[in-house]
């Protein structure tokens, strides 16, 4: 379950909907453990354990105020991901201009039939 | 283990190393399963295992011709993971500027110094 490279455990930390949401909620900016749990339906202790696993994947760190340990964001590893992913743009993007090409190709026969009429 | 929503099972898709190493070598052109396996140390079914993992993800499409099967990367889940990660760009770039601004900072400080001596 924890994955031992640093970009699998990120991927690991990011599969699921309310981890995804606290760094939503994180975004926003630090906040304390209590406040950042107001919005989710689940107990304290789940969602301590939602933050550990997003720090142990350095998505988040604690402040290191003793009364108030505000959590943060941490966005290095999600570069990771976004650089990552990039290698993949041309897949998605030649599949959009095939569409397009398509499109055209449509439109072009449409005007063809309709000169011809 | 397979989350029920599209992004999750992506991401944990993605959090293993030869699913990852295996849309690398996808990127470069379909191919049959046997060919894929080649470069990886595991047994045919181990790879198997991940390339189901992969396909109940949406990360490859197996072809119909019935002797050949080639494995083919599909990108969408991909371009979904680089939309959602696009939202917490400004969050390294910003911290980028800030190591930018402290060098300059230091850089200032150098040339204050090297004047007064």
């Amino acid at each position: 379950m924890y994955p031992s490279d640093q970009l699998s455990a990120t991927f690991a930390a990011l599969a699921d909907p309310t981890r995804r949401a606290i760094l939503g909620r994180l975004s926003r900016g630090q906040m304390p453990v209590k406040q950042l749990a107001e919005p989710f339906e689940m107990s304290l202790p789940a969602i301590s354990k939602h933050l550990k696993v997003l720090q142990r994947a350095g998505l988040i760190e604690r402040g290191r105020e003793a009364q108030w340990r505000p959590c943060r964001l941490r966005a290095a590893p999600l570069k990771k991901v976004a650089n990552w992913v990039e290698h993949y743009r041309r897949f998605w993007e030649e599949r959009l201009d095939r569409i397009d090409e398509y499109l055209r190709e449509l439109q072009g026969k449409e005007k063809k039939h309709g000169r011809a009429k």
